[in-house]
Protein backbone atom coordinates (compact mmCIF):
# COMPACT_ATOMS: atom_id res chain seq x y z
CA UNK A 1 0.00 0.00 0.00
CA UNK A 2 1.31 3.33 -1.16
CA UNK A 3 -1.22 5.41 0.51
CA UNK A 4 -0.21 5.88 3.83
CA UNK A 5 2.97 7.90 4.32
CA UNK A 6 5.92 6.54 6.33
CA UNK A 7 6.58 7.45 10.03
CA UNK A 8 8.83 10.22 9.89
CA UNK A 9 12.34 9.72 11.25
CA UNK A 10 12.42 6.13 10.89
CA UNK A 11 14.50 5.07 7.77
CA UNK A 12 12.13 3.41 4.90
CA UNK A 13 14.55 -0.21 5.04
CA UNK A 14 13.98 -0.05 9.02
CA UNK A 15 10.57 0.89 9.19
CA UNK A 16 10.12 -2.16 6.35
CA UNK A 17 12.52 -4.99 9.00
CA UNK A 18 10.05 -3.67 12.06
CA UNK A 19 6.90 -4.70 9.96
CA UNK A 20 7.98 -7.57 8.94
CA UNK A 21 8.98 -8.59 12.23
CA UNK A 22 5.54 -8.03 14.03
CA UNK A 23 4.05 -9.77 11.07
CA UNK A 24 6.60 -12.91 12.10
CA UNK A 25 5.91 -12.49 16.01
CA UNK A 26 2.07 -12.10 15.30
CA UNK A 27 2.17 -15.21 12.98
CA UNK A 28 3.83 -17.19 15.79
CA UNK A 29 2.00 -16.04 19.05
CA UNK A 30 -1.00 -14.08 18.35
CA UNK A 31 -1.64 -10.51 19.19
CA UNK A 32 -2.18 -10.85 22.96
CA UNK A 33 1.57 -12.46 23.41
CA UNK A 34 3.16 -9.41 21.22
CA UNK A 35 5.67 -7.05 23.04
CA UNK A 36 7.49 -4.14 21.58
CA UNK A 37 10.44 -5.42 23.70
CA UNK A 38 10.58 -8.57 21.71
CA UNK A 39 10.25 -6.37 18.23
CA UNK A 40 13.12 -4.64 18.92
CA UNK A 41 15.21 -7.55 20.36
CA UNK A 42 14.09 -9.16 17.14
CA UNK A 43 14.91 -6.04 14.44
CA UNK A 44 17.90 -5.24 16.14
CA UNK A 45 16.13 -1.79 17.11
CA UNK A 46 16.72 -0.19 20.18
CA UNK A 47 12.94 0.14 21.84
CA UNK A 48 12.97 4.05 22.52
CA UNK A 49 13.30 4.62 18.56
CA UNK A 50 10.26 2.47 18.40
CA UNK A 51 7.94 4.36 20.74
CA UNK A 52 9.53 7.43 19.10
CA UNK A 53 7.43 6.56 16.17
CA UNK A 54 4.69 4.21 17.65
CA UNK A 55 3.11 5.75 20.54
CA UNK A 56 1.87 2.09 21.42
CA UNK A 57 1.93 -1.99 20.35
CA UNK A 58 -1.72 -0.93 18.41
CA UNK A 59 -0.38 2.07 16.47
CA UNK A 60 2.74 -0.36 15.35
CA UNK A 61 0.57 -3.22 14.59
CA UNK A 62 -2.24 -1.53 12.83
CA UNK A 63 0.82 0.20 10.44
CA UNK A 64 2.43 -3.28 9.73
CA UNK A 65 -0.80 -4.47 8.47
CA UNK A 66 -1.58 -1.55 6.19
CA UNK A 67 1.89 -1.80 4.80
CA UNK A 68 2.13 -5.64 4.57
CA UNK A 69 1.48 -6.94 1.13
CA UNK A 70 0.58 -10.37 2.84
CA UNK A 71 -3.20 -9.33 3.75
CA UNK A 72 -3.59 -7.46 0.85
CA UNK A 73 -6.26 -7.79 -1.45
CA UNK A 74 -5.55 -7.91 -5.60
CA UNK A 75 -8.84 -7.08 -6.80
CA UNK A 76 -9.69 -9.12 -9.62
CA UNK A 77 -11.13 -8.39 -13.39
CA UNK A 78 -12.65 -11.19 -14.49
CA UNK A 79 -15.11 -9.89 -17.13
CA UNK A 80 -18.04 -10.59 -15.07
CA UNK A 81 -19.51 -9.63 -11.27
CA UNK A 82 -19.58 -13.51 -10.71
CA UNK A 83 -16.34 -14.22 -11.79
CA UNK A 84 -14.75 -11.48 -9.12
CA UNK A 85 -16.83 -11.66 -6.30
CA UNK A 86 -15.44 -15.45 -6.40
CA UNK A 87 -12.27 -14.28 -6.55
CA UNK A 88 -12.68 -11.92 -4.03
CA UNK A 89 -14.94 -14.48 -1.40
CA UNK A 90 -11.47 -16.75 -2.40
CA UNK A 91 -8.98 -14.31 -1.00
CA UNK A 92 -10.54 -13.16 2.15
CA UNK A 93 -11.23 -17.36 2.67
CA UNK A 94 -7.44 -17.66 2.11
CA UNK A 95 -6.70 -14.82 4.28
CA UNK A 96 -8.40 -16.17 7.58
CA UNK A 97 -7.47 -20.19 7.14
CA UNK A 98 -3.84 -19.65 5.49
CA UNK A 99 -1.45 -21.26 7.75
CA UNK A 100 0.71 -17.65 7.25
CA UNK A 101 -2.15 -15.23 7.15
CA UNK A 102 -5.12 -16.66 9.61
CA UNK A 103 -3.29 -16.32 12.59
CA UNK A 104 -2.28 -12.56 12.18
CA UNK A 105 -5.40 -11.70 10.52
CA UNK A 106 -7.68 -13.15 13.14
CA UNK A 107 -5.90 -12.21 15.99
CA UNK A 108 -5.36 -8.80 15.29
CA UNK A 109 -8.73 -8.43 13.62
CA UNK A 110 -10.46 -10.20 16.39
CA UNK A 111 -8.83 -7.87 18.89
CA UNK A 112 -9.44 -4.91 17.87
CA UNK A 113 -13.24 -5.52 19.05
CA UNK A 114 -12.01 -4.92 22.81
CA UNK A 115 -9.35 -2.22 21.90
CA UNK A 116 -10.56 1.26 20.98
CA UNK A 117 -7.45 2.41 19.44
CA UNK A 118 -6.86 -0.62 17.29
CA UNK A 119 -10.39 -0.58 16.18
CA UNK A 120 -9.36 2.71 15.06
CA UNK A 121 -6.90 1.40 12.91
CA UNK A 122 -8.81 -1.58 11.66
CA UNK A 123 -11.61 0.71 10.57
CA UNK A 124 -9.25 2.43 8.47
CA UNK A 125 -7.88 -0.63 7.01
CA UNK A 126 -11.13 -1.89 5.93
CA UNK A 127 -12.28 1.11 4.59
CA UNK A 128 -9.00 1.02 2.58
CA UNK A 129 -9.31 -2.58 1.22
CA UNK A 130 -13.69 -1.49 0.35
CA UNK A 131 -12.75 1.52 -1.72
CA UNK A 132 -10.26 -0.82 -3.44
CA UNK A 133 -13.47 -3.23 -4.21
CA UNK A 134 -15.38 -0.72 -4.82
CA UNK A 135 -14.74 -1.02 -8.73
CA UNK A 136 -15.51 -4.85 -8.85
CA UNK A 137 -19.40 -3.50 -8.89
CA UNK A 138 -18.53 -0.10 -10.49
CA UNK A 139 -18.02 -2.30 -13.07
CA UNK A 140 -20.88 -4.31 -12.89
CA UNK A 141 -23.08 -1.50 -13.00
CA UNK A 142 -21.00 -0.25 -16.07
CA UNK A 143 -22.16 -3.45 -17.63
CA UNK A 144 -25.83 -3.27 -16.90
CA UNK A 145 -25.30 -6.53 -14.52
CA UNK A 146 -26.97 -4.88 -11.14
CA UNK A 147 -28.34 -1.38 -10.35
CA UNK A 148 -26.81 1.62 -9.93
CA UNK A 149 -27.89 1.93 -6.62
CA UNK A 150 -26.23 -0.94 -5.39
CA UNK A 151 -25.33 -1.05 -1.63
CA UNK A 152 -21.75 -2.03 -2.36
CA UNK A 153 -20.72 -1.75 1.67
CA UNK A 154 -23.79 -3.91 1.95
CA UNK A 155 -23.12 -6.65 -0.18
CA UNK A 156 -19.00 -6.97 0.87
CA UNK A 157 -20.43 -7.14 4.18
CA UNK A 158 -22.56 -10.11 3.67
CA UNK A 159 -19.49 -11.93 1.26
CA UNK A 160 -16.81 -10.95 3.80
CA UNK A 161 -19.15 -11.58 6.68
CA UNK A 162 -20.01 -15.27 5.55
CA UNK A 163 -16.12 -16.14 5.12
CA UNK A 164 -15.83 -14.51 8.89
CA UNK A 165 -18.56 -16.37 10.17
CA UNK A 166 -18.09 -19.97 8.60
CA UNK A 167 -14.03 -20.26 9.26
CA UNK A 168 -13.41 -17.81 12.31
CA UNK A 169 -16.76 -18.16 14.74
CA UNK A 170 -18.01 -21.90 13.53
CA UNK A 171 -14.54 -22.91 12.82
CA UNK A 172 -15.11 -24.61 9.59
CA UNK A 173 -13.03 -26.04 7.11
CA UNK A 174 -14.15 -24.99 3.87
CA UNK A 175 -12.70 -25.17 0.50
CA UNK A 176 -13.36 -23.52 -3.12
CA UNK A 177 -17.03 -24.83 -3.57
CA UNK A 178 -17.61 -22.65 -0.57
CA UNK A 179 -16.27 -19.34 -2.61
CA UNK A 180 -19.32 -20.28 -5.54
CA UNK A 181 -22.02 -21.01 -2.95
CA UNK A 182 -21.74 -17.49 -1.18
CA UNK A 183 -21.51 -15.79 -4.43
CA UNK A 184 -24.34 -17.49 -6.16
CA UNK A 185 -26.60 -16.92 -3.01
CA UNK A 186 -25.47 -13.20 -2.65
CA UNK A 187 -26.08 -12.85 -6.92
CA UNK A 188 -29.15 -14.30 -7.03
CA UNK A 189 -30.47 -14.13 -3.18
CA UNK A 190 -33.00 -16.94 -1.45
CA UNK A 191 -36.37 -16.36 -2.83
CA UNK A 192 -37.15 -17.92 -6.52
CA UNK A 193 -36.50 -16.08 -9.57
CA UNK A 194 -39.96 -15.92 -11.45
CA UNK B 1 -30.64 -23.51 27.61
CA UNK B 2 -31.86 -27.11 28.53
CA UNK B 3 -29.78 -29.31 26.21
CA UNK B 4 -26.55 -28.72 28.51
CA UNK B 5 -26.28 -30.94 31.63
CA UNK B 6 -25.06 -29.09 34.72
CA UNK B 7 -21.66 -30.23 35.70
CA UNK B 8 -22.14 -32.97 38.38
CA UNK B 9 -21.68 -32.03 41.78
CA UNK B 10 -22.34 -28.22 41.74
CA UNK B 11 -25.68 -27.44 42.76
CA UNK B 12 -27.86 -25.80 40.23
CA UNK B 13 -28.04 -22.84 42.38
CA UNK B 14 -24.18 -22.79 43.37
CA UNK B 15 -23.47 -23.29 38.92
CA UNK B 16 -25.71 -20.02 38.38
CA UNK B 17 -24.16 -17.86 40.70
CA UNK B 18 -20.87 -18.67 39.17
CA UNK B 19 -22.36 -18.21 35.70
CA UNK B 20 -23.39 -15.11 36.48
CA UNK B 21 -20.37 -13.85 37.99
CA UNK B 22 -18.41 -14.52 34.89
CA UNK B 23 -21.16 -12.97 32.75
CA UNK B 24 -20.80 -9.42 35.23
CA UNK B 25 -16.88 -10.23 34.90
CA UNK B 26 -17.09 -10.55 31.31
CA UNK B 27 -18.77 -7.49 31.05
CA UNK B 28 -16.75 -5.04 33.22
CA UNK B 29 -13.19 -6.32 32.14
CA UNK B 30 -13.65 -8.54 28.71
CA UNK B 31 -12.50 -12.24 28.17
CA UNK B 32 -8.55 -11.72 28.55
CA UNK B 33 -8.82 -10.22 31.92
CA UNK B 34 -11.21 -12.28 33.50
CA UNK B 35 -9.20 -14.45 36.02
CA UNK B 36 -10.96 -17.74 38.34
CA UNK B 37 -9.37 -16.25 41.42
CA UNK B 38 -11.82 -13.15 40.71
CA UNK B 39 -14.59 -14.93 39.92
CA UNK B 40 -14.20 -17.46 43.63
CA UNK B 41 -14.08 -14.65 45.17
CA UNK B 42 -16.96 -12.64 44.40
CA UNK B 43 -19.20 -15.95 43.71
CA UNK B 44 -17.81 -16.67 47.58
CA UNK B 45 -16.75 -20.00 46.00
CA UNK B 46 -13.57 -21.83 46.88
CA UNK B 47 -11.49 -21.97 43.85
CA UNK B 48 -10.57 -25.38 44.33
CA UNK B 49 -14.12 -26.16 43.77
CA UNK B 50 -14.44 -24.69 40.32
CA UNK B 51 -11.12 -25.96 39.15
CA UNK B 52 -13.07 -29.59 40.33
CA UNK B 53 -15.75 -29.36 37.97
CA UNK B 54 -14.36 -26.40 34.84
CA UNK B 55 -10.68 -27.33 34.18
CA UNK B 56 -10.00 -23.65 32.89
CA UNK B 57 -11.10 -20.77 32.35
CA UNK B 58 -12.07 -21.04 28.56
CA UNK B 59 -14.44 -24.01 30.10
CA UNK B 60 -16.22 -22.27 32.84
CA UNK B 61 -16.97 -18.90 29.97
CA UNK B 62 -18.27 -21.63 27.29
CA UNK B 63 -20.58 -23.08 29.51
CA UNK B 64 -21.43 -19.68 31.62
CA UNK B 65 -22.52 -18.66 28.15
CA UNK B 66 -24.44 -21.57 27.11
CA UNK B 67 -26.47 -21.27 29.85
CA UNK B 68 -27.31 -17.46 30.01
CA UNK B 69 -30.42 -16.32 28.59
CA UNK B 70 -28.48 -12.66 27.99
CA UNK B 71 -27.27 -14.54 24.48
CA UNK B 72 -30.10 -16.33 24.03
CA UNK B 73 -31.60 -15.71 20.37
CA UNK B 74 -35.71 -15.61 20.41
CA UNK B 75 -37.15 -17.90 17.43
CA UNK B 76 -39.30 -15.40 15.38
CA UNK B 77 -42.59 -16.50 14.34
CA UNK B 78 -44.00 -13.59 12.41
CA UNK B 79 -45.56 -15.37 9.62
CA UNK B 80 -43.17 -14.14 6.52
CA UNK B 81 -39.45 -14.96 6.07
CA UNK B 82 -38.83 -11.20 5.71
CA UNK B 83 -40.38 -10.44 9.24
CA UNK B 84 -38.45 -13.50 10.50
CA UNK B 85 -34.88 -12.98 9.17
CA UNK B 86 -35.27 -8.76 10.16
CA UNK B 87 -35.72 -9.98 13.35
CA UNK B 88 -33.20 -12.68 13.63
CA UNK B 89 -30.81 -9.87 12.38
CA UNK B 90 -32.14 -7.64 14.62
CA UNK B 91 -31.30 -9.94 17.57
CA UNK B 92 -28.05 -10.71 16.28
CA UNK B 93 -27.39 -6.54 16.11
CA UNK B 94 -28.47 -5.80 19.49
CA UNK B 95 -26.66 -8.67 20.86
CA UNK B 96 -23.41 -7.46 19.35
CA UNK B 97 -23.74 -3.63 19.94
CA UNK B 98 -25.68 -3.14 23.36
CA UNK B 99 -24.04 -2.06 26.56
CA UNK B 100 -24.72 -5.18 28.19
CA UNK B 101 -24.22 -8.00 25.73
CA UNK B 102 -21.60 -6.30 23.31
CA UNK B 103 -18.53 -6.39 25.30
CA UNK B 104 -18.93 -10.47 25.83
CA UNK B 105 -19.53 -11.21 22.89
CA UNK B 106 -17.50 -9.82 21.09
CA UNK B 107 -14.60 -10.53 23.98
CA UNK B 108 -15.17 -14.03 23.85
CA UNK B 109 -16.19 -15.21 20.03
CA UNK B 110 -13.11 -12.93 18.99
CA UNK B 111 -10.99 -14.56 21.72
CA UNK B 112 -11.77 -18.25 20.11
CA UNK B 113 -10.19 -17.11 16.81
CA UNK B 114 -6.84 -17.81 18.99
CA UNK B 115 -7.65 -20.54 21.60
CA UNK B 116 -8.41 -24.04 20.65
CA UNK B 117 -10.51 -25.02 24.04
CA UNK B 118 -13.10 -21.99 23.53
CA UNK B 119 -13.48 -22.72 19.84
CA UNK B 120 -14.29 -26.06 19.75
CA UNK B 121 -17.18 -24.88 22.85
CA UNK B 122 -17.92 -21.61 20.66
CA UNK B 123 -18.48 -24.26 17.58
CA UNK B 124 -21.11 -25.76 19.82
CA UNK B 125 -22.47 -23.05 20.79
CA UNK B 126 -23.19 -21.21 17.18
CA UNK B 127 -24.29 -24.81 15.96
CA UNK B 128 -27.12 -24.86 19.10
CA UNK B 129 -28.02 -21.34 17.51
CA UNK B 130 -28.11 -22.50 14.08
CA UNK B 131 -30.01 -25.65 14.75
CA UNK B 132 -32.92 -24.13 16.86
CA UNK B 133 -32.54 -20.65 13.84
CA UNK B 134 -33.33 -23.85 11.20
CA UNK B 135 -37.13 -23.52 12.17
CA UNK B 136 -37.75 -19.93 10.57
CA UNK B 137 -36.33 -21.61 7.30
CA UNK B 138 -38.21 -24.64 7.16
CA UNK B 139 -41.32 -22.67 7.79
CA UNK B 140 -40.51 -20.43 4.75
CA UNK B 141 -39.90 -23.80 2.94
CA UNK B 142 -43.56 -25.37 3.79
CA UNK B 143 -45.01 -22.05 2.74
CA UNK B 144 -42.89 -22.41 -0.56
CA UNK B 145 -41.58 -18.76 -0.22
CA UNK B 146 -38.12 -20.90 -0.61
CA UNK B 147 -36.67 -23.65 -2.65
CA UNK B 148 -36.53 -27.10 -0.70
CA UNK B 149 -33.01 -27.15 -1.13
CA UNK B 150 -31.73 -24.15 0.99
CA UNK B 151 -28.52 -23.75 2.12
CA UNK B 152 -29.72 -22.66 5.66
CA UNK B 153 -26.08 -22.95 7.29
CA UNK B 154 -25.22 -20.60 4.25
CA UNK B 155 -27.85 -18.02 4.36
CA UNK B 156 -27.57 -17.42 8.23
CA UNK B 157 -23.61 -16.71 7.16
CA UNK B 158 -24.38 -14.40 5.03
CA UNK B 159 -26.95 -12.31 7.93
CA UNK B 160 -24.94 -12.77 11.06
CA UNK B 161 -21.66 -12.30 9.35
CA UNK B 162 -22.99 -8.65 7.48
CA UNK B 163 -23.81 -7.64 11.38
CA UNK B 164 -20.56 -8.98 12.77
CA UNK B 165 -18.62 -7.43 9.92
CA UNK B 166 -20.79 -4.68 9.75
CA UNK B 167 -20.69 -3.43 13.93
CA UNK B 168 -17.41 -5.40 15.12
CA UNK B 169 -15.11 -5.29 12.38
CA UNK B 170 -15.85 -1.94 10.66
CA UNK B 171 -17.03 -0.88 14.38
CA UNK B 172 -20.09 1.29 12.88
CA UNK B 173 -23.36 2.15 14.47
CA UNK B 174 -26.02 0.89 12.91
CA UNK B 175 -30.02 1.33 13.43
CA UNK B 176 -33.10 -0.55 12.75
CA UNK B 177 -32.65 0.60 9.09
CA UNK B 178 -29.82 -2.26 9.06
CA UNK B 179 -31.74 -5.47 9.92
CA UNK B 180 -34.10 -4.69 6.44
CA UNK B 181 -31.35 -3.65 4.31
CA UNK B 182 -29.58 -7.10 5.20
CA UNK B 183 -32.93 -8.92 5.20
CA UNK B 184 -33.86 -7.17 1.49
CA UNK B 185 -30.39 -8.18 -0.08
CA UNK B 186 -30.10 -11.65 1.32
CA UNK B 187 -33.76 -12.46 0.25
CA UNK B 188 -33.28 -10.26 -3.67
CA UNK B 189 -30.49 -10.86 -4.14
CA UNK B 190 -27.46 -8.53 -6.10
CA UNK B 191 -28.74 -9.16 -9.68
CA UNK B 192 -32.16 -8.06 -10.99
CA UNK B 193 -35.16 -9.72 -11.29
CA UNK B 194 -36.77 -10.17 -14.13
Amino acid sequence: MTSHTRRPGTGPRQAERLYRVVLELLREHGFDELAIETVAQRAGVNKTTIYRWWPSKDALVADALIHSELLDLDVPDTGSLRGDLTALVRQVRLLLSGADTAPIATSVFAAAASRPELAGLTRDFFADRLSRERVVFERAIARGDIHPDTDVTLAVDLALGAVWTRVVLRQQDVGEAFDAEVTDLLLAGLTPRT
